[in-house]
């Protein structure tokens, strides 16, 4: 149900704008009572924060899975940087809308939502930042603009990327990893 | 007049959204008459597009005026890259403003954002090109996977750019051009 209400305000936030729709018509789209709505959300600010706090969840549990791993840091960096850009590529909808609704939401969800982001930054940093320390890496820019570079893309991924197109998500991701490994590779 | 009157519409837009604008608001900020509006404006939507257009093209004629220098392939790359964060950053309310609200655009002005977005990607793409083609870069990837890379940090910089944070514009885009060079160099 919880799941339901979601693509009802991904739908509707991506139609008419987060401030054009109204939790009734939330209710109407997902065909719940609007009680149920309010089990699982506390009000229309709620649901905008959860579309992409249910993603970069997804997100930075699959981070930690491929880190615990304990492959070596270039299969890593690749296993992280293909697996999202494939997720981000999976909810698409929900990625668009969050970003452009995103400066909407109140203090203590863009608090929310900053902690969350910056969750992700900092395990795929210390990931970057253990490579380089490691020597597997070049130190040839800081471990956070390394980040800053390779989430631009996937950011960006919403205004650009076509599932219809020629170039498969899968195959995307392996690109950009050979880009940012290349970068990385020592002298 | 024509400048303060697409400041007056940044402001607006970013204070309470491009649908709750009106054009009355922007000349009354602007303390223009709406005569002088519709001498250089269509209507709500062309101010929109004229925000971006302005950013876009200063960019592109910045990035024909380094092509042609007539420099090497990684002088080339890095004078477009610091250009065009440098720019970016000096005009970071408006390409917030138009990257939240460019999904509305009308569709012939859709399209003309497109084709402004497309000349600038593809002078950009035939820097890389050609410097792969002369052996100068690495074919480490396609010189669009190059360029969506390059553009997705800088089409991100006003998520998370602060100004008055301690790197200079000019800072990090040499920073990514190190990186970007870096991931381009031959074996």
């Amino acid at each position: 149900m919880e799941e339901r209400i979601i693509a009802s305000a991904v739908a509707l936030f991506a139609e008419q704008g987060f401030d054009a729709t109204t939790v009734q018509q939330v209710v109407d789209r997902a065909e719940v009572t609007k009680g149920a709505l309010y089990h699982y959300f506390d009000a229309k600010d709620d649901l905008l924060y959860e579309i992409y706090h249910a993603l970069i969840g997804t997100q930075t549990a699959d981070l930690d899975e491929i880190v615990g791993r304990g492959l070596g840091a270039s299969e890593t960096v690749r296993a992280i940087l293909v697996n999202v850009v494939c997720s981000t590529i999976d909810r698409l909808p929900e990625a668009a809308v969050f970003y452009r609704e995103a400066h909407k939401l109140d203090a203590d969800r863009m608090a929310a939502f900053r902690a969350d982001r910056r969750l992700y930054h900092e395990s795929f940093r210390t990931v970057i930042a253990d490579g380089q320390a490691g020597g597997e890496f070049a130190a040839v820019v800081p471990p956070d603009t390394v980040v800053q570079i390779a989430m631009g893309v996937v950011n960006q991924l919403p205004v650009w990327y076509r599932p219809d197109g020629p170039k498969s998500a899968t195959d995307l991701g392996n690109e950009i990893a050979d880009f940012v490994l290349a970068a990385l590779r020592p002298n």
